[in-house]
């Protein structure tokens, strides 16, 4: 059996399990916690390494000026120095030329290996390492010298540099050293407690032979001028030889670098205690390279740091793979962030409750009580575990549903609006509009008779000879006068000028919300920019609406607080005017209501509890339902509007409270720490949200046609979120155009498009039931989706299933624990068995409306 | 001395004696030169080896149900066949696991290798190979048996495949295996005189050693069963074990096929006389490796092929270098495609002479007298020399200008179009229009005393007692009456209606342009949508309009044939009302026109000649510019518009001659093969453009908004597409999220900043130039900028301007051969010296308004 997202609640305590290991390692990054999402979590509760930080200097300018330059360093991906334009590069996956590392393992067999060094200083470490070198005294002195000279670093300042500096490099001078240190900005994404080690590399034209050093450092010391951080060193490597075609020290320079910044290589060499463990580690980090061909690849290319890394967990001793693989798991879902969901069909379920004559309060009561009672007989029976039988198609019908209904709502108010203000065409009819005075000389028979016409036929009137002026209807009326003619109810522009809002603010809600990922601004603004796009698009077309004074019609609010049903007091009687047996009568929509809330309520306590959120509070869904049934009950009392479920809300309140990891490492996502629970600012949001019924002097100010493009903006956004319309795409693509979706390699394409048109079907016949009288039904409709969803596993095979939904509880036991096994049969794909691991699905439901 | 696009000359003149030592691979695809753009063609250059499709055969589904399948295949890149999807994967760079290669290494180094083997047919071939190995004769049979058994190929048809069918695979009988293979959409895509490789591989549970052959045929056959298509084999590689863990087999059989696809490899093992040369070959490959480490990188992820092939130049023997790098690089250039560019400041020109009062067309004769005297002078003394100096910077500034324009004229006239349809506001003003008759009853005298008003102060009329109607203006007319009112001569709704036509049309115009790179609809549906974006956009336009039918204002186009000035003749008279002395000044403006079509007329030249088009014609600068001359005299005495470049016109034109491969191999860029040159089309467009005179009763029909949208587009579609926007987009971006574009590795940030506010600067300057009375001068301006751009080369070193822009003549050579020898000195950064080569600079004018 497997609830949606059951696999993340099984890592999530994994994950708590390993926290309760190393209770040190609980919120802030701690000494290894701070790697990327996954792996080196995992890692650090392994090995507890330090992060190292590692940094290349090339020795350069031989032979007239020679000089020691940092051109590259490396965290998790390289950075390397752009001379031409003196900036770092942007993060990238090293790429190695295989010579290189095969040159740089000669070198080092054949050289100087010291693990356990017990040196106290630069010095110290130096004089060791030429001492064992086989070098004529003078060459010994000469390459000491060389050692000990201060390398040039380049430290990105944060500011851009004034222009007429021509020269790109801050040459740091030993004065200006020590505070250009605390500048340094990567110094403060490095966690406390991170290690350097340094590399250096070049070609020295005095040297006859070759020349390879590796040591490690028992105590790491902070090798003062050679990195550009003031971190104690683990790792000394030094490459220096003759001068040689091609670039080859550089090369074995950065192959020794990104050797220093695999996980296992450090791993290991951290623990070798003699030159054949280094060798072995060196022979398994090439037993694990990906080799490209050449003349497929353009070796120039910077690839860009994936966004999912892949599971280290098979590279490690076997023993310590279950804890890894788990918590890793957990970290790589908290990769996706951005979950969002309109579930509101109750007010559906209202709108139909309305249409029968009857007393409409007080049955509405009836029907509140009886929801509660079902809900708490829900409550009692644990029905929440059925939540399990709502997998992926059911979610998606039911967002897909509600998303359409917000497009549908949307255009066909602008339609209504349209109609209401119509618009003039010329020669189809007469227009105009004038002011009539009674009688001041005219006849008054003859205006008498021209006031009858204009009701009947506005293109016949002949007004005849009346007293008129061109005044305005308002200020006609006030001097006394009478409008008169086919234009005086009409308002010009209105409709046009709706469209136009509509459409502003739509699409100006829409470029925003891109804002948040384009590359334009700095992060905050972006931030702004998008978290705020609904609130900045309603105040740009309110802004377009004051600044041209037009009547359009505006959001209409109450200027009082009282029972808007004048007449009724704030408690509804049980039971007005209605028969005593409507009250019994009352159970059978309140049965359909209560499926319907079950539905939302749940779907919605689902979503927020997935394991990416980290919550503590666990599955506490018996408990909510046992809130709303309450909360139903006061509310039916009080003639109020019932539950909504409010994931909107609550799914953006979640995403406000998000906790990440600021301190990244370049080329790494942000880490996602967990969500800051408290209680405050969810009251403090729902005492606003009462407190807005007051902002009426505000609110009369935002024109309906804002709204409406606000509404359909949220439509398209939730609707373009889902995997289904994903597939709806694809049925308009052709083969070989489509995008390398995980599903797609994995199920036939025909089977993908069967599934699809089966959810369009759906889709299509909930619509239909709920626009014909039979909406009634259209919560057990909703259940059917879950019979639907139950009947197609005689259309689909398990794994097909597997990969285009997700598996039903019974299911599940059907499929062997290897989950491609049925292809294993044929060709053993175990080589992209991992994929599943870190390449995690589409998320269930992923719509994003703020 | 450089043109702007010299360098393309000259690897277009190499290129062409290529093809004189080649005479057959004049036109079509020839035995290798079907190849990506460039390298292929090298190499076909020196080996003329034809292309090897190579099918890596897997044995699945030991012990139960023994077959071999095919699960890979490769031409330049990877097809990978997705089993559970029963799809081929996207063509994408193989990646190969590095202790695969070296067991393969060893593997064929104690195998059997048979070079220039003489087997007639697969039979004959598997007994050679099976006779090799040391196994019993029980084993032997068995091993011919299961070599000899009909691989089982998936064939991808081009429709959809039935939903019923369950079984991904089409499963190829004996019977109906010819007409599949005629059937297979690859092969029409392979040249004529392609060659097949076999790779066979797997595990084999009775096997004790591992087994494996290599062999060269030395005369193809068609090993019938094997591949999937029915090609001559040339290569055949047998790697079968006993079962190992994870998939070695798998793996060796794709690795084997990766060296075989790769060029050099494969050059040098149809050259191996014995095992050394093949394994010295398979070490050469591994040399040129490119390593990525492991855990930084998603191994499952495809690889999409890159846009640029790396030159394989390097690779190949040194003498044949020279020829092999140049044709790269003309067919490297072939790849930048689309180039576009409205350049049609001459109608500026030719409205700022309109404003001064004489006697026009007689000046405006003399005018193009003077102007083509020039223009012969120019032609005379071979000035269209000096277009060296238009270099991206004055070719880019020229292209804002233009484009700004159009932006600037497409909202101007829509602001206008709103100031002549107001906007009524409630209470600003009194609206209505009623119909008036004189004094059928009524009163004259009141009448006529409110007329006087009416005209006056519109919101004080009381016109009294009157007799009145409210018939529609022109219908009051019809009747005798008379329109009486404020709102008689506004027409509602238009304004914003207009706006809506505007916007309506700008933004389905870039919709359907951005369809065209879409992964939607088949390609030639998004090309039709792409090409005739423009037109379906004024079409949806027209349609709403008539939809609507309100009275927007439409294009007017006369409808006789006749010169538009009433009482003149087709021939203009010299002097007309104007002092003789008028004739002599002209030369003023003249002198200022001519330099305006000096520039615009070479720079549309310069762009329509690149190398890249591969034209014929050479440069015909001098011959254009006199053909312009004459013509200028021809329109000026005839008093019709003046030449106008026509950019846009001659570049949409040749790319719609573009000729492409259309076989092309999967993941590989179309070829293109040249423009179809030829003088029909050209005359075929101009009498059409001369025709539209006659088609007002179509024309008519086009309201103007939907024009402005138009033009619009066409402003922002040319903007967004020169180097200069994307420097000034440079200028909002935050360091870390600039893209990874060439020029940033190579300049600092705030040098690319300085030469951008410089650009900006100069845009400034010549739009307040053009927009004040100083206009005259505009072209001076313009010449300015390649003044300024001289300038630059105080301010800025060679080698930033070489980035930033191209050289100029001189400057070219202040700078030595190796290009980045500035760096070279400190970085010896010579990995990337090539990338110059394939990744071309940005195309210096590259304007889409098609």
């Amino acid at each position: 059996m497997k609830l949606p997202g059951q696999g993340d609640f099984e890592s999530s305590d994994a994950h708590e399990n390993a926290h309760s290991e190393e209770p040190d390692s609980g919120l802030g990054p701690g000494p290894g916690l701070n790697g990327p999402s996954g792996i080196d979590i995992g890692e650090s509760q392994v090995s507890k390494d330090p992060l190292l930080f590692i940094q290349l200097n090339e020795l350069l300018g031989w032979p007239q000026a020679l000089e020691w330059r940092e051109t590259g360093r490396w965290l998790l991906f390289e950075e390397k120095l752009d001379m031409g334009a003196g900036r770092w590069s942007a993060p990238h996956v090293p790429t190695l030329e295989l010579p290189s590392l095969q040159k740089l393992r000669s070198l080092l067999a054949e050289g100087i290996v010291l693990l356990d060094c017990q040196a106290q200083s630069l010095l110290e470490l130096v004089e060791q390492v030429v001492s064992g070198e086989s070098l004529s005294p003078e060459l010994r002195g000469q390459l000491q010298a060389l050692l000990l000279q201060r390398p040039q670093h380049h430290i990105q300042t944060m500011g851009i540099r004034p222009c007429r500096e021509s020269n790109a490099f801050r040459k740091a001078s030993r004065d200006e050293d020590a505070p250009l240190k605390h500048q340094n900005p990567l110094r403060q994404k490095l966690p406390a407690g991170a290690e350097a080690a340094a590399v250096l590399a070049g070609e020295l034209g005095f040297l006859e032979q070759p020349l390879g050093a590796f040591v490690r450092l028992r105590n790491p010391i902070v090798l003062e001028p050679l990195t550009e951080m003031i971190l104690p060193s683990r790792f000394f490597c030094l490459l220096l030889g003759p001068p040689t075609l091609g670039r080859s020290y550089h090369e074995m320079g950065r192959a020794a670098a990104v050797l220093l910044s695999d996980p296992q290589f450090q791993w290991s060499v951290r623990r070798a205690s003699h030159l054949p463990d280094l060798l072995a580690a060196l022979d398994a980090f090439l037993q694990e390279v990906t080799a490209l061909p050449p003349g497929r690849w353009d070796r120039t290319a910077r690839i860009p740091p994936p966004k999912y890394l892949p599971s280290q967990h098979k590279r490690f001793p076997s023993k310590l793979q279950e804890v890894t693989s788990l918590s890793r798991q957990s970290a790589a879902l908290a990769e996706d962030k951005h979950h969002h969901g309109p579930h509101t069909p109750i007010p559906e379920l209202q709108r139909t409750g309305r249409d029968y004559s009857l007393d409409y309060l007080p049955f509405r009561l009836w029907v509140g009580i009886w929801v509660t009672a079902f809900c708490l007989a829900l409550v009692a029976t644990e029905a929440s575990l059925l939540v399990r039988y709502f997998t992926r198609f059911t979610e998606e019908g039911f967002c897909a549903l509600i998303s359409l209904i917000f497009i549908y709502d949307a255009m066909g108010k602008m339609l209504n609006l349209i109609r209401a203000y119509p618009i003039q065409r010329p020669g189809s009819s007469a227009y105009g509009c004038f002011c009539q005075y009674p009688g001041t000389g005219g006849n008054t028979s003859e205006w008498t008779s021209a006031k009858l016409k204009d009701t009947e036929d506005i293109l016949s009137v002949q007004p005849g000879l009346v007293n008129a002026s061109f005044l305005p209807p308002p200020e006609c009326i006030r001097q006394g006068g009478h409008p008169l003619g086919p234009s005086c109810h009409t308002v010009p522009d209105i409709a046009f000028f709706s469209l136009l809002l509509f459409f502003t603010s739509f699409l100006c809600a829409i470029a925003l919300k891109h804002i948040k990922n384009s590359r334009f601004f700095p992060s905050v603004v972006r931030k702004v920019l998008g978290d705020f796009s609904s609130v900045l698009a309603i105040l740009l077309g309110c802004g377009l609406d004051t600044f041209l004074g037009l009547a359009t019609p505006k959001l209409l609010v109450p200027t009082e607080f009282k029972p808007t049903l004048s007449g009724r007091g704030w408690l509804v009687s049980p039971f007005g005017a209605n028969p005593w047996w409507l009250s019994v009568a009352a159970a059978l929509p309140a049965l359909l209501l209560s499926i319907l809330i079950f539905m939302d309520q749940q779907i919605t306590a689902v979503i927020l509890n997935r394991a990416e959120y980290r919550l503590q509070k666990g599955a506490g869904f018996h408990l909510d339902l046992f809130c709303v049934a309450v909360l139903m009950l006061f509310t039916s009392a009080l003639g109020l509007p019932w539950y909504v479920s409010a994931t909107v809300i609550s799914l953006a309140h979640i995403d406000s409270l998000r906790r990440e990891s600021k301190a990244c490492i370049p080329g790494e996502a942000p880490n996602f720490l967990g969500i800051r629970e408290q209680r405050l600012t969810g009251l403090v949001v729902f005492v606003l949200t009462g407190v807005s019924i007051f902002l009426a002097p505000v609110l009369k100010f935002i024109p309906m046609p804002v709204l409406y493009g606000i509404f359909l903006y949220m439509g398209v956004a939730a609707l373009s979120s889902i995997q289904f319309v994903k597939r709806v795409q694809l049925l308009l693509m052709p083969r070989k155009h489509q995008p390398d979706m995980l599903l797609l390699r994995h199920v036939p394409l025909s089977r993908v498009h069967l599934f699809t048109a089966i959810q369009l079907a759906c889709l299509g016949l909930l619509w239909v039931v709920k626009s014909t009288p039979a909406a009634i039904v259209f919560p057990l409709m909703l259940l059917g989706l879950v019979a639907i969803r139950k009947a197609l596993e005689w259309v689909f095979s398990p794994q097909e299933l597997l990969w285009l939904d997700e598996l039903m509880p019974e299911e599940e036991e059907t499929i062997p624990e290897n989950r491609s096994e049925p292809e294993h049969l044929f060709s053993g794909n175990d080589s992209e068995d991992s994929e599943l691991m870190y390449q995690p699905k589409a998320p269930e439901i992923n719509i994003s409306v703020n």
